[in-house]
């Protein structure tokens, strides 16, 4: 690694509780338990100002050709990368991020049928940074919990959740030694506890 | 070309005029005298409502990454081609277009440091659209109009113009068959028929 910090993302479709795992992971890595890390809760899009002002193009409810929204998705990125991730990454905080490039590959690359493509132009926005540990939360589409009208992306890719869940399966199947898949069906503090327990294990590796 | 109408794109440096020559020549294209076509006079950035929304984002005034700058722009250009630019072409209009493929090679290409990957990240945008007729309005630095307070990129460009210009001649220059660089220097009136000229040339060969 060339920073001392560490980069974990969650990633999945929607409704799987990503946020809230998030959360909960960030919550335990500041406690005494999780060794009372510097941490960095983040997310995209949005996790600048920049970033939510692309947020709200991409959620204004008009049409957004597919291009100009992996565009968008990727200027997101690369301005959130820069600012926030490798700062954090840099002087040695965790940072735990809800969404990053598996999210555009699956929905854009895979949705939208823009291809590989998507992670090249995400590999440029971020000048190739690549999450330590990704946890892919999977969960039967019919076991999700979803709140709230769905946005424009959330209705267009609804039908397609079965294809979206098993894109991040593959992702995660190329590269075992970087992904977790953990079964996102059980109560909020069993997933938590078996998020920690994958996490544990990677930090000690590191930290010995 | 795959379709019948007709992509005119105006570039150059700022204040050179682009915009007051981009709409004499609509103008003159819609009158009897220049063939009363059908014209669409549109730009980049800003073209479309996605589009202003992302020129705030572009303006707002804080930082913004130069990677982040360049995929906005992108982002801009792939809704603008596939919702304004093609379907005109398509319906065989001709475009009378402020800005291009080739501001952002030079701004963000040359200006920013980011190279060959500007005009990589415009073709996918764009799926591969080039101007049927590029004019590059050309004057030294002293001679230009600049009103108002500048804005951010106006303000970072502003000492790095020598450079600006000689971007726009030296691609022009290396395909001389869809470019024209017209002397910027002269009244408005004088400027507007020298681009007249040029575009009745390459229209006649292109009825004819």
């Amino acid at each position: 690694m060339a920073y001392p910090g560490f980069f974990i993302v969650f990633e999945g479709g929607d409704g799987v509780g990503k946020s809230t795992q998030a959360r909960l992971l960030a919550e335990w890595l500041r406690s005494d338990d999780g060794g009372a890390r510097d941490v960095v809760e983040t997310r995209e899009p949005g996790g600048t100002e920049l970033g939510r002002e692309i947020r709200e193009a991409l959620q204004h409810g008009g049409h957004v050709e597919p291009r100009a929204e992996a565009l968008l998705y990727a200027a997101d990125r690369a301005h959130h990368v820069a600012t926030v991730v490798r700062p954090a990454l840099e002087r040695g905080a965790v940072v735990v991020q809800d969404r990053y490039v598996d999210s555009s590959k699956v929905y854009q690359g895979l949705v939208r049928g823009l291809g590989d493509e998507i992670g090249r132009l995400s590999a440029w926005a971020t000048e190739g940074l690549v999450p330590d540990l990704t946890i892919v939360l999977d969960a039967p589409v019919e076991a999700r919990r979803l709140e709230g009208d769905p946005d424009r992306l959330e209705r267009e890719t609804g039908e397609k959740a079965g294809d979206l869940r098993q894109g991040f399966l593959d992702l995660a199947s190329a590269e075992p030694g970087r992904y977790a898949v953990v079964d996102g069906r059980g109560a909020v503090g069993e997933v938590a506890a078996a998020v920690r327990t994958v996490v544990e294990a990677v930090l000690a590796r590191g930290d010995g």
